[in-house]
């Protein structure tokens, strides 16, 4: 007995795995779809006290750790805390400035959301705060159907209720264990996006910088500059020598803190020293009277409540467009807050769950938004401050939240004289550093299809609008997985020298074909959407083949497919294979598979495709399929080719 | 030196494919996406005159085949074309008359198209004619817009417009090489799709059949019930009991037929049969007097140009309802002409280029739109009846096309008497055959998410409208490839007895875990839609694995990765993987890749991924990199548990 024959014998046959029932298998689909991190486990083999125990502590985080915070812990919070505050204070001010809000609500929101955070949020990093480009956002959406500037009250309550509808969707998503969205926003889309709003977001502030009244709404490039060039005559060379000034300092100071890290806090407490200085300066040249815009009185005292706002909202014209608002917001604040957490929390090495983040920062707007704050998230740069004071826990927050609260309480009147061109550079300044043409280069270095996708979006965001840019980048995005699915790669394998291992001959040009057999890797699951490619493209394959073969001794006789990488297939797919059965068996040649998975054995099986090629042309490996076949030809004799090319001479 | 040691250095290398400029590998994918047929491979290495031939006959196929056309063939097309004239007549009336179009329109329409068809098309069997579920969804699209019966000239223009559209578009996705886009219209989309057409077509003959004369226009199973059951008193007996005689004979011979095949003229004749024997009745009955609305006078001539007719429409304000009814039921016409057209020439193994076939049809519905024809394909029911009655090729058409012509230059008036309520006859037989609940059964078994497919674009149709229900179909289809990709089946490999092959544990329960090593198979593409999702689960997997051997003597200490199934892989993907790493180093845990593609190993050598995990920890196949690690495990000294266990307890 030879050995090949042997091995054939002898060989291990392709397994269906057992079948399940129905409910069973779709029970384990929904939960791998749905739950991928198991968040019951911990709940198995307990009481019921504990139970209950564990819940609480799952949804109110605080409740875990709490118990075991200790003094040092605060002590380092204390600090990290007193530095946020630092940067919270302007940027809260400058941002609500960016969506046309006026400046108190952005202290507001540094005040309540932080504390909802520090008791619901899982990451020990997350500074919470509100973000430019969902601030830009609301204003360009919101500011096409109200006037902030001549109909503000309507205007704060739009903002609201989309902050309201922002936070649901968001607490939505994570109770419906819908997360899995936020990650249709590619990596290279957001850097795309965030680098085209913050290219947007500069540009707007040449009005503050030079001291325009009256400005355009637009967010795009052209409506921008055509804003500022047309109004040559109205720039303000006080505002500008002020603003490039500030520039040129907040520029430095991070410059600095970069290249001496120990010196981060130079860094971050910048922009409240320009404040201060901006302020004095203005209180002591009496410069308001000269061109430099000021922020003016800021309402003393807390938070007042705002259900009641809500609720006149919810009866306007407008809500439909509070609603949109509040979801395209409040997606791209939890894509940013979500993403930002997991970086901060991979850093220390603690685990983020991304569903239960989502409850929290939806929670947390939820809140906000009844006690007249608009949408917050984690922004980075507040965040990576944090970080580097040696924040401990969300407690940082909670210190944060109180210095906003003695500022809103006892310190508002200070900013009266705080020039608006200050704001404008700190805010240029943090925007700056979101342009990632780092990232840009490193996409087209590494795949060029991502960089498209994201200067699509820098290009979609920068002419057109927000929202375009984040159409396009998305739908670019969606086309690449489906262009993968509709045009998988075949290739041709060959034997590497020495082993039984079969690998493509593009990959590894050193690999041997195989006489009169041809070897064809498959590379995507086969379904409806290629079925008809694939089947084009393998017969071009066995074409080719044979034209190469015409005018050798050998014969094509066995075109084995590697089904490997076919992690699926569907009915179109096994139609396209049953095609391909026949046709090859109208030209003799015989069809063999190679190591196809459990879920394509089992609708192979259910399809009858297996009785219809036979159990023993499936084999393990690739290898063993082509000794099977090798053995094949040496035994039997080959086909006659002068019949062969008879025949063809008929036909 | 041991076999191990010896095998881990001989071992060949995981090869990174050569890099190709980019411009290079830009226009072979392009190729492969757009030409994936290569349809140039034919002018390559010709002189200018034979490229020229050759490029006459790619676009008008007859050219190619003329010359070799003999007497014998025709005679089988001639038999063939008389045949399918015999369908085409009443056919014709009755589709036109679901189309809502004066029935006239219905014979103009099996005139000109086929002799373009002829010409252009690559198909020997495709027999052109007007279809029933485009029909339908012209009248519902265009019926909302201009009532068919109170202005009827503007309603005909539209249609004419929407034709000439719809062959316009379907022109240029073949120009364009664009035809692909068909292919996503699943083959489960498609029989949910038709059957709950075919079901509401039916449902609306009852309109024929109870001899009704106001009925809805809506195209949904309860407009159509409501419609139906109010108007119980209008109901007519003479023309239920002559519809159900017809039903019956036409149902009896199709029996007939498909048991003995040699008689399928018998069913190919019955509805001519029928149209005569109902003509004749109420010629001699006059029952046009008691209760049976029949056709009236028909137009005698040939097609009347229709140019002024477009020109007319083009300036309506109706005009983007027209291009978006040209588009859908082109897309719909052309999906079950490719498919029609390719499943007979598998049968009789030729060839047909998707595209070009496109093109062909796209131009028959241009001409057609400018000679009073309103939309064709290659219906499946009179392509088969072409096929068993033996046409050889195209001629068939044109056989066709004369006996209809010959019928609108004389034959008309013998029209006048035929009943509508056989036409409502001939078109429930004919969808009855549409109702494919044997594929449904079939997915079912097979696929139970392209039964979801199915049923939902049945339900979709019958409940909502024709539109609706492709919407969904179309949606839930794509959003499998997306969950597909979103949510990658990860399993845990063991080693097959007796052999160097590894594979999943679920698939083979036989295969062998080996201790101290995971080893890990993924199972689609590495993209930004799964990067988090892999994060987790694969950290979830190492979690479990370390909890299992908690109490044993093995530490994990090494997570081979196999990358067989991984396809590709995008920056989201990469910087998934350098996570991994991270943690996995944080662990102490060594990372170990198995057998990356060409392109995966092309980016991450890109990316520097390569040198971040290091060459020599990339192996060629799972068993090679199992091996290395065994060797490693007994060669170095184990990580000792108890310092292992000590630290754990610090942190």
């Amino acid at each position: 007995m030879g050995s090949a024959e042997y091995e054939i014998q002898q060989r291990v046959e392709v397994q269906i795995p057992p079948t399940k029932p129905f409910f069973h298998s779709l029970k384990s689909s929904l939960k791998e779809t749905f739950f991928p991190d198991d968040p019951f486990k911990q709940f198995k083999n307990q009481t019921v006290a504990r139970k209950f125990l564990l819940g609480c502590q799952y949804f109110v985080p605080i409740l875990e750790w709490a118990p075991r915070y200790t003094f040092e812990f605060f002590k380092a919070d204390f600090i990290a805390g007193i530095t946020i505050a630092s940067l919270a204070v302007p940027q809260g001010i400058s941002y609500a400035g960016l969506a046309s809000l006026p400046p108190v609500i952005g202290l507001y929101s540094s005040f309540v959301p932080p504390l909802i955070y520090a008791m619901l949020g899982s990451s020990r990093d997350l500074a919470v705060g509100t973000v430019a480009v969902p601030s830009l956002l609301i204003s360009s959406m919101l500011g096409k159907e109200v006037n902030p500037h001549q109909n503000t009250k309507l205007y704060v309550q739009l903002v609201l209720t989309a902050t309201f509808f922002a936070g649901v969707f968001q607490a939505a998503l994570g109770l419906l264990r819908l997360g899995f969205i936020v990650d249709f926003l590619s990596h290279a889309a957001i850097v795309g996006f965030m680098s085209g709003a913050a290219t947007v977001v500069c540009l707007q502030q040449l009005k503050g910088i030079l001291g325009l009244v009256h400005f355009t709404h637009g967010a795009d490039l052209v409506s921008v500059m055509k804003s500022v060039f047309t109004q040559i005559h109205m720039w303000r060379w006080e505002s500008g020598v002020l603003g490039c000034c500030f520039l040129l300092f907040l520029f430095t100071t991070r410059y600095f803190s970069r290249k001496k890290p120990v010196f981060f806090w130079v860094n971050a407490l910048a922009p409240l020293t320009s404040v201060i200085m901006g302020s004095l300066l203005v209180y002591l040249t009496h410069a308001e009277n000269h061109g430099i815009e000021i922020i003016g009185h800021l309402k003393k005292g807390l938070n007042p409540p705002s259900l009641s706002e809500l609720e006149t909202a919810f009866g306007s014209a407008h809500l439909t467009t509070a609603i949109k608002t509040g979801i395209i917001t409040g997606v791209i604040a939890l894509a940013e807050g979500i993403a930002v957490g997991r970086s901060f929390a991979v850093f220390k090495s603690y685990h983020i769950d991304g569903n239960k983040e989502m409850i929290a920062i939806g929670m947390m707007n939820i809140a906000g938004s009844c006690t007249s704050c608009y949408l917050t998230t984690g922004p980075f740069s507040r965040t990576a401050v944090n970080f580097n004071a040696g924040c401990k826990t969300a407690v940082s927050n909670i210190v944060m939240a109180t210095a906003v609260m003695i500022t809103l309480l006892f310190l508002t009147p200070l900013f009266y004289y705080t020039p608006l061109v200050v704001l404008s550079a700190i805010i240029i300044t943090a925007m700056v550093s979101l342009i990632d043409y780092e990232a840009a280069i490193h996409l087209w270095a590494v795949d060029k299809f991502d960089f498209i996708v994201c200067i699509s979006a820098y290009i979609g965001v920068v002419f057109g609008s927000v929202e375009t840019g984040l159409v396009i980048a998305v739908a670019i995005s969606l086309l690449r997985i489906l262009l993968f699915v509709a045009r998988p790669k075949t290739s041709v394998m060959g034997g590497i020298p020495n082993s039984m291992t079969y690998r493509s001959i593009e990959q590894y040009p050193k690999a041997n074909l195989v006489p009169g057999i041809l070897i064809l890797h498959i590379n995507a699951p086969v379904y409806f959407a290629n079925a008809s490619y694939l089947r084009e493209r393998i017969s071009r394959w066995i074409d080719e083949e044979e034209e190469k073969l015409k005018y050798s001794a050998n014969d094509l006789q066995y075109v084995v497919l590697d089904m490997s990488a076919v992690g699926s297939i569907d009915t179109s797919g096994i139609s396209m294979l049953e095609e391909i059965k026949r046709n090859a068996d109208r030209r003799c040649i015989k069809l063999v598979l190679a190591n196809p998975g459990g879920e394509v054995m089992k609708k192979l099986e259910k399809s009858k495709f297996i009785d219809t090629i036979g159990q023993e042309w499936i084999y393990v490996t690739v290898g063993e399929a082509v000794n099977a076949c090798n053995f094949m030809l040496q035994t039997c004799k080959p086909k006659s080719k002068a019949v062969d090319e008879e025949a063809d001479d008929k036909v």
